[in-house]
């Protein structure tokens, strides 16, 4: 088989990748380890940057998240029984967008499918050839039978355990990580949202989230012990638990009911350099991780996905190889905000094991400053919508 | 010898409260523990916020401030050999004065002495009676006798290591610290600085901070282990490892010179809450220490200052006790505040012993985001120039 982009990864930053290049009429190959079943079965964030949003409009897939995904002018950040609001719209004039993950996939898939794109699901072996020649290919096996496929590029799009950038040599990449001494225990609920805008909640007892996915589907998170299992805590205990983390009133307020899904996540901060190895181009969770504190992972995935597009259109429009020459240094400037932004408000707000007296007082104090300083609400806002590309 | 207010400390805190006291006619006696030529000698930082330039003013002790002082309309952030500017000026349309804490100190004695007022220097054995009753006293002895002063209320303006904080029962206070890991040698040298303003600097081999008292007088600290001993440096080394912590072009135009003083401090956030008991109110370095990245610490005496004066004005002139009930929440929202801002800019500018590379490139993309984001310049330069009373 023969294409101009091979994409390994069919979850959103492949699919859009493809899609786009698809309206460009640069013709890929999308691979995916699992059924599509498997893909549309994972629960994940839900919040979208501006960015995004005109990504998927470029690539026609954003009726539907028009129609149902739900713009969020703000956001309320409290700690203890205080609480106030950060106003995206009134800094930044823009607004993000709560439309779940699964949702954008599925309308990727939708439209890739109208499309006639070329998607391989169940792969399996997927192993990288000559990334550093002018000629890379992708063998892999379906149904036991050697598959290969001959390429332009490679797009990298297979998430933090693909086998993407474990195909750059070590001596060939640097990776930058922090792990946080704690989880996220978070449940999805038939319930009305407490709230009709995301609660990041700093409490003596940790670390709490209020969302949803929409007026009927609510997510709510609370920091726990990496050592705890899901099954440690029941539906009651988790209620209980969040009500003690958010302010009496919201807490008052809150709508319980039975837990659909109820999962534990580790938090992890990881960057690899560069993004970029001879013709494989990384994507995504492939080449970094943020904790999910603000929600910058798809986000993030989606302007990696901006960047190669850019190149690969410049490149089969014109020749012109210096867009893909650039592409690792104009991912990773944009990728390292978004890190220090994830890692700075996950320090904001979540409770660490050798926190100290003086470090809580320090929390607070710049929960306050952040309360009372226009600039610095300026500076979270920008952030939170997401930083241009 | 019965006075109104009985205050401990003739550092530029106690005198400034005295000075500001006479001007409206209410008495104080300051006791220091120190020689008045002691007090001189001792070399501190020198960059002044507005707030305090007006606190002077008002206490009639800053014609020559105004006449020496250099305005500074901004500062240099330097990151290996890049190299920023904060324009706070056009940011808060203010500016800060560099001008020695021990030149403050000494218009304030020259003031005092014109206004007659009482200063008892060399004092000892001071001890603090019946705090938390309506008739306090302060002892000490002088050339062995012992002495008794009576009065309304006392300051305790002496400092981290003074008697007044340990005069509070431990029960009734509650203490934060943090000590860093490292310390700042500084120099002072007959050269003319090399930028004519502040240059703080971050390198792979740790801090480093260009400043300077006048146009002939330069003040240099770089980052060193708390194991080093000034005798370990000579001034050849200390200028070798200065100018390999800032950029090349600021340091091919360094000039060097043989030092005039050298030693190494300490770095330290600390904070005593409350900064009150019963009749008796902590001032400055007596309530909290800063390390001296941004020049916090005079400033925020400064603010205490401000706010007892105030407090004790409204008494003496209304009979009022609410200013003085006040004094130690409003004292200590400014408190940490500064405590916050001192602790980031130490966080953005140090090597840290157990910082990890993931660590390191934060600290780079939170300079690189201050660079290019007018909303954390902002709020970097109001803090710098000083947060309103």
């Amino acid at each position: 088989m023969k294409t101009q982009v091979a994409i390994i990864g069919g979850g959103p930053s492949g699919l859009l990748l493809s899609q786009l290049l698809g309206t460009r009429g640069i013709d890929s190959v999308v691979l995916e380890r699992r059924t599509k079943a498997h893909v549309l079965s994972r629960i994940r964030a839900g919040v979208l940057e501006r960015g995004l949003v005109a990504l998927l409009e470029e690539a026609g897939c954003a009726d539907r998240l028009h129609a149902e995904g739900m713009p969020h002018d703000g956001t309320l950040i409290s700690y203890g029984d205080e609480i106030f609001r950060i106003d995206f719209a009134a800094l930044t004039g823009t607004a993000v967008k709560v439309y779940g993950q699964t949702e954008v996939t599925r309308d990727l898939y939708a439209a890739r499918e109208r499309a006639g794109g070329q998607i391989v699901f169940s792969v399996e072996d997927v192993q990288i050839h000559g990334a550093d020649t002018e000629t890379p290919n992708v063998t892999y096996s379906t149904d036991d039978t050697q598959q290969r496929i001959d390429c332009d590029f490679i797009a990298g799009c297979d998430g933090f355990h693909g086998v993407s950038r474990r195909s750059i040599p070590p001596g060939a990449r640097r990776e930058f990580e922090k792990v946080y001494p704690f989880g996220w225990l978070g449940i999805m609920s038939e319930t009305p949202p407490v709230n009709d805008e995301l609660i990041y909640a700093n409490s003596e007892r940790g670390f709490a989230l209020c969302s949803m996915r929409n007026d009927t589907l609510s997510r709510y998170y609370i920091q726990c012990a990496l050592s705890d299992s899901p099954d440690d805590w029941t539906d009651a205990a988790f209620w209980d638990e969040l009500k003690r983390r958010i302010p009496t009133a919201q807490a008052d307020r809150l709508v319980t009911g039975p837990s659909i899904e109820k999962s534990i996540a580790p938090l992890r901060s990881f960057v690899t350099e560069p993004m970029r190895f001879g013709r494989l181009f990384l994507c995504g969770d492939a080449a970094h991780i943020v904790p999910p504190t603000g929600a910058k992972g798809l986000n993030l995935a989606a302007s990696d996905v901006h960047y190669l597009y850019t190149a690969l259109r410049r490149f089969y429009g014109t020749g012109s190889p210096d867009g893909l020459d650039g592409y690792s240094d104009r991912a990773l400037a944009r990728v390292w905000k978004a890190e220090r932004f994830s890692w700075w408000f996950s320090s904001l707000l979540h409770r660490y094991p050798d926190q100290t007296a003086f470090d809580h007082r320090i929390q607070v104090a710049e929960l306050e400053f952040l309360r009372s300083n226009a600039a610095a609400q300026q500076a979270m806002a920008e952030n939170y919508v997401g930083l241009p590309y």
